[in-house]
């Protein structure tokens, strides 16, 4: 019950420091018979990876990992799946004159009031490293949802005030790769880049949000009363670093309608036959439970917190002092979190695939 | 794991059905020697009651509680606390004629698709009045957290497009209970009385926002990776029907700053000897983890979906009908919703606050 | 995780204390569309109840529950079911000279050591009344496993020194309900009720042990490692109030066996072509999962605590004192405690199958 | 929910199969600040390996660990503790010839019933090699227990027919660790070690039982309902491999006991003045609650299933087959279950105390 599960049926629980010997997560309640396409995984870890463009932390992190257990001759057996990923570029010097500082906006305060104790180096796990254990979790769940055909896609909508006004219907979703931001709208990823890159020159970070897609989902998935499909989503993408916003369908622009127009009314699809809403603005999921249509979603992510100018603080001992981030970090979470949104919704989406399988 | 359970070590499950029998909770984990007042109990149900206004909804729902175990000589034992609450004002006529129908943006469809069969009289486990057992429980949990100190108050800070611009430091919040709308800007509350009043007398609904703020509580209460303070808030507040958006501390708005501007800086209080920051973008939750600070968010709530207009829709056999509100339901649920969220709090609360007991 | 629930999928939550105003059970879980018979619902209900026979205890407990959720139309809807049992006949009285005594052998210390605190009124949580909620949410679980032809039929096969020799295999156990004692042999339930009559006229208790078998059980129930099917029932027997000891298979004898003797050749039936084995000193389950043979399994049960005797004991504040009982108790627990042993194991049995059925 | 995880607070996930990669387990929810002793944690490796003594298994498993987090300067932090244990020695080729084949009393038909597909190198999860993970997580929960002068030894009370009469408290404990049978009274270790070489050089098994003592425990540990603390400890034992009864206290023998002799008589000990019984049938546990007496209990073994002889049986194809074990095996798991045993109790008192700190 310290927090590092998620899931119910299928459930993973990670471990590991930023700077420790290694990340590793099990999944366990993977159905038996998923061929695993380790290219596949490899390339969602890529997705994540810090030094992947002039964008992000410079940091090597390899992320190569290695898979334990719970699959036999290239295909999962039921059994937990064990995955680690060996820490390989770990300065911890780079940390070593924050020792006795509280880093503004950081764990590093609430982790002493916690635990009475920490490691300084790198935040622990509090670092957005973890999140690379739960992308290759997410990367077994996404094939597992591509067998039942649900697509998950997640792109950069914001970049400080830069905004993607258009909706995600109105974009082609197949460009989120073309460009280091994941902005599937060229002109504005090449703004957004402009902006980072700026704000990187001033040794500062900048927020943004991410926009995520579920398309092909069945209907009667989550449960009506607290395992809502939305509060279950919400709560992936709420523990993710740096998020500090989730709205699902409409969300908080749809407060400010009235219910004659926000009502998706219901009608029979002429060609598939099958029973689909006219709008979306309940984002495929009343009452908790998916409808059928697209679920999507925005995940709001705050400035990364070190920043490479001196900033006042305290230490351990209360006395005032000056903290400067030396170490190598993003300016923008942002197009590294696209990966991660994608793999917490998997999580979630899989799960509660089996939790209806069971009822059905 | 059929969702009807929350929490870890103060844990609720909510049973009972809008048109059934009665509703209940049974509360594992209270601790024992906890002196209930019933009167404060009873404050709370009556704060979220139908009828308690001419805003909302004339239903009559008694919501007398009977408390059936954990509790002895007024005392709790550290054992179940059982309660329920009987059903009296069922008029399940009211919604015979929709027995086939799906009602646009209700959970209709969405509970065929799950369950295969439907308790078709209001909604059933995805009606509000399920929320009714929330608020009993919260009532518990608040007097724990009074012990410790730590206040709970939500506000309703829009309706539609009225938008409190004050943040809550500026307002004073022990106006909120003193009209009907619940918001502590006596000017704006009147406005938006007259706004729901305007909106019910089309037969139409309205959405909005409410704020929330935790006073009191202690640093190091939350996990650090899934189980972040903020996340379990999160999920708490989107469990609630009608939620649509959740944001923390500085939330969407903070995605546009840069971490210079965002960082909240760490200092010693002159007063209280104790560390504070001096602004407070984090909302009291660093890391996942509270760090002494007020802990503050926001919830966005969709208009209700049952309008007094004919709306075109399908029925059980894809047939197009016409389906149009007839019984007494709220035009905005804002109001009614204060005590819901301050319950959801509560539960996050001090489940967190037992948690940490068992680690430190 | 204050233990007052039991299961994963199918899960039951109890409340209620012996002398407080009613017990109560939530299942959350079950799956929608099971058509309930009350009637049969009642009569495991009075399998338990006191004052059946003159073998047990004379107190009334009319054990009539009430449905307060969960089922619509005699169907069950997936929605929990909440259900209570009104407490009519509470002879409070009855415990008050005991109010600070520490009866020998019952949980009066070792709940003043957990909770400070005490309801002094016949045993709280840890009475055998609880046991009432457990055999109501266990007669829902039997009914769902009839749908698939499960059967779990228990009997008492030994009391005190009077011992069944036969295997259940050669016996009737259609007889069990024909006597009092509920043992399946006539004679010998003739010689246990006469035991059980004159240690009840010294005012003394006697213990026994019960004997478990289900028959038509699917192969693949059960988890390899530490949900082993028999891992499950071993926890959800020694659960019950007195229960001592548990076996399944050959149990303690068979670990005076040799491998070559013990093991259970495969073959294959020639008449259901089915997988079979020849012998089942497994008990029906290997590995932790069902092998599709009956499963068997064996609980002891100590002699009940309360003796209308004299006994030395200490009171809270460590004084010397007397206790005698007084209320009016049984003086074997075994023929009431065959419907608890059939009830939890049909709660295992339905949990285990939900769970395959959602990894299938 | 696939049954890897076992513990609430204190809480351990293991992977791994037994001619994979790699074993491992994930503690979560150790308190920080242990101070984690690496030559305690290999000697209880040392115990449970295979080739330690000439009565077991010759099969290499160096069973060298590894920990990849949780633990900083030798000092846990609170964070998960991930740890592994490579497979070195890994003669799948042993296996080969029975790549089809059931093997009588082994999980090979039950896995293929419940997964529809095996890995069939040595037993996978069902291997006794998964324990090596188990023993490895007890050897930090001893540790923790140990600060609280809680002491938990086991030993082998009987081998085949050769029982020790004695109880623990006419042993000397001591003396347990110095045979390799690891029974503590010498000339009976003598005797079972002469019994085990016969059975062996005659290809065979056999079962046997193991008492284990728990010494120091503080009263209030425990659940009253479903979570009874000898009802824990009956499932952690259970789910041990071969295990096939568990009975605590008196157990099976108690239940021909009448209540007043079987009752405990409470006490203050003149000594230490603290509350006492002056015997001891209920192993130190009463209503499911640590009483602060010894809590001992006993657990029964079948005889390994792999033996040196040919059996018939089937194949997958349902046509008969001869197996004959031809890898290195125990003929008596005993010796190695005894840190098995002490482990799993380990697991369970540390996760109530911290549930019991949560409440008090």
């Amino acid at each position: 019950m310290a927090g590092n599960s998620f899931g119910t049926l299928f459930r993973i629980t990670t471990f590991g420091e930023s700077h420790g010997v290694a990340l590793g997560v099990v999944i366990d309640g993977c159905p038996p018979g998923i061929t695993l396409d380790l290219d596949f995984m490899r390339n969602e870890m890529q997705r994540r990876k810090p030094g992947q463009s002039k964008l992000v932390t410079q940091r090597k992190e390899e992320d190569e990992f290695e898979i334990l257990s719970g699959v036999f001759e290239g295909v999962t057996t039921g059994t937990p799946i064990g995955m680690i990923i060996r820490n390989s570029d770990q300065r911890s010097k780079d940390y070593s004159h924050l020792e006795n500082a509280y880093r503004p906006s950081h764990a590093d305060y609430t982790y002493d009031a916690k635990y009475g104790f920490r490691d300084h180096r790198g935040g622990g796990r509090s670092s957005a490293r973890e999140t690379a254990a739960r992308v290759l979790a997410g990367s077994v769940a996404k094939q597992i949802l591509l067998q039942q055909h649900v697509i998950i896609q997640a792109y950069v909508d914001a970049v400080g005030d830069l905004k993607l006004e258009k909706p995600y219907t109105e974009l082609d979703l197949s460009l989120t790769e073309t460009n280091m931001v994941r902005c599937p709208d060229p002109d504005m990823a090449e703004k957004m880049i402009n902006l980072i890159a700026e704000v990187k020159k001033d040794g500062d970070t900048i927020g943004g949000t991410i926009s995520c897609v579920i398309t092909g989902t069945q209907p009667g998935l989550g449960d009506p009363v607290f395992d809502k499909l939305h509060a279950d989503l919400g709560k992936a993408m709420l523990s993710i670093n740096a998020a500090k916003a989730f709205e699902y369908g409409s969300g908080f622009s749809g407060t400010s309608m009235r219910g004659s127009a926000h009502n998706d009314l219901f009608a029979i699809d002429p060609e598939t036959k099958k029973v689909i809403t006219t709008t979306n603005h309940s984002g495929g999921i009343q009452g908790g439970i998916s409808n059928g249509m697209d679920i999507y979603f925005r995940v709001g992510f705050k400035p990364v917190a070190t920043i490479l100018k001196p900033q006042q603080s305290i230490n351990v001992e209360g006395e005032t002092v000056q903290v400067e981030g030396k170490g190598r970090h993003d300016a923008c979470v942002l197009p590294r979190a696209v990966p991660i949104v994608e793999a917490m919704a998997a999580l979630v989406m899989v799960d509660h695939m089996l939790i209806q399988k069971s009822m059905a």
